[in-house]
């Protein structure tokens, strides 16, 4: 009989792996540090669906905090249902996908680049057509993911978009840790156990982080609505207190996505709210302020919180795939869902 | 005995009132049409929570597809808890808020004021901080709002949206029409009645709608959260098909947003993909392609898919009402929820 998740575990398990190579291919980045300045850079969009548009919301803190620039998330359809002719001047877009070749983020990618926009991608296949009409292209090196549910490939994203941004800010990068404390994860056998026992699908999971924890959070949730057929949503915690809260019952099981050095300050507010209703509190990452009966899926221990996110993604995806297969399902092949998804 | 939802229910029912007062002060637009040439705006971010960030992506939407200009969503704590410092050459800021209080929000606009970037704000009270830190405020005229589940105002939003940007491009409103079919809406007793009866809390919700639907969308299932007491996502059909739609069963009560007028492509996809698995599903509005067991929540007849939307959203305030008092819950006071989110 076929193990179930199999290969979505051994694409989490390649995170590493891919992360070497990424590492060891830096320099890739070197040809667009300049691109900035010399297109007098204004503002940044980014482009992209579903894990990736994920990813995109980690770029665009990145981007706001390290460089200064303003970032907004493209609506697709303004161009591709109502043909908008939208103006680029001094602006950079950068598409993200896994595949490359959905045609309502090529449709737009193509009509921005026509616009004058600087136009950056980043796919895990070099002869995609984002990848090909692109200024510039950037591999995730991946390699094949065949699992429906992305894992590694949103891992990927999140490294090439941290080192995208240190090459333009010249910051340097801990390599040797963010390589050692990906394999840490990959390894520890007992990761979810914990958590996987102590949820159930039969009550409310709402998964919440701010900030740099926010695209995790996002990630988390749909990874989990993939893999298990519920439905779960991923909140920004300010966003929770603005009335999703509404719905919080004692069943309510709380995850709060909090990498090692995230500014506690962005969640007390939520986490007292929450306390007064539910103590199902599940922390993941290393951060946070765990009491009581809360569950931690403990996860890494880098400089900052930025890079400390960029490994924890493995956790949340460890946790999705577990319960999925304690639940019954397949995470290799959800229902319902095909690997690439064409849009237009 | 209180009648449960009687201060929501007559808060919709003051939209076509409000309309009135905005289209009778329709000048207060003419000064700042010509801010976009003297300014140079080359970009555009809006600032916003909760019911104002939804109404936020309807003018992201309107700006980038009737002034050709991109927009991006602001991420406030990238001030806020990182200290970004953004710079915002040739950038129009547009801050929505009911309320102008949120310390979030005001610490924000005033950071981009401080950095040039040009602010406009829309809020209920013109003596709010966010009202007086602007160089233009319009104010949402829309009376005092009890209800903690906001309507009326989301609506006045909605259209000072429509109406700001009307003024840019020098478009004819139809003000009679829009008043019109809002009294029309407003007085029809049996509105959501069907749709009511029809719905149960025991399976899933999800919210569905694209382009200038997809505002409603997500104000919808706010509303819905805000005062059933239960989870539900208000989604775009696009990303809808990246991965939530697994979560899809024969019980999941699908709700699509579809405004007369609506581009039936943007929705074919999904909609026969949905079909596949489930029939339970409800149109939102005039647009849309009901067929069999279809339940339809008839909505406004305005010239256009923009302006059906802006009266449309009283349908889906109505069905929010009108099921919570089904369910026994007073929705005028949702269970953990305040008028005012001060979100720091």
């Amino acid at each position: 009989m076929k193990q179930l998740g199999a290969i979505m575990s051994s694409e989490i398990a390649q995170t590493p792996t891919v992360f070497s190579a990424i590492l060891e291919n830096v320099d890739a980045f070197d040809s667009v540090k300049d691109v900035l300045v010399e297109q007098k850079i204004q503002s940044v969009l980014i482009l992209a669906r579903g894990t990736s548009d994920n990813a995109a919301h980690y770029l665009k803190y990145l981007i706001e905090t390290q460089i200064g620039l303003p970032v907004g998330l493209t609506s697709p359809s303004s161009v591709t249902i109502y043909n908008s002719q939208l103006k680029y001047k001094n602006t950079l877009v950068i598409a993200i996908s896994q595949s490359g070749q959905s045609p309502d983020l090529v449709h737009f990618a193509t009509a921005a680049r026509e616009a004058n926009a600087y136009l950056i991608s980043m796919t895990n296949d070099e002869s995609s057509p984002l990848a090909k009409i692109a200024h510039h292209h950037f591999s995730l090196l991946a390699g094949p993911e065949l699992a429906v549910a992305a894992t590694k490939s949103y891992n990927a994203q999140l490294l090439v978009s941290y080192l995208l941004v240190c090459s333009w800010t010249g910051k340097k990068v801990n390599a040797a840790q963010i390589i050692a404390e990906a394999q840490r994860i990959a390894t520890d056998a007992g990761l979810v156990a914990k958590a996987v026992v102590n949820t159930t699908r039969n009550n409310e999971i709402v998964i919440l982080g701010r900030g740099f924890a926010y695209p995790n959070a996002r990630e988390a949730a749909l990874k989990i609505q993939e893999t298990c057929k519920i439905s779960v949503q991923g909140l920004s915690t300010a966003d929770y207190l603005h009335g999703p809260i509404s719905a919080l019952t004692a069943d309510t099981q709380v995850f709060i996505v909090a990498p090692a050095h995230m500014p506690a300050q962005s969640i007390v507010e939520a986490t007292t709210k929450i306390r007064k209703t539910s103590n199902r509190i599940f922390w993941i990452g290393n951060g946070g302020t765990p009491s009581g009966d809360d569950i931690v899926l403990a996860g890494s221990n880098c400089d900052d919180e930025i890079t400390s996110n960029l490994v924890d993604a493995m956790v949340l995806q460890r946790f999705a795939m577990e319960f999925a297969v304690a639940s019954g399902f397949d995470p290799d092949a959800p229902e319902g869902l095909s690997k690439v998804t064409l849009t237009h």
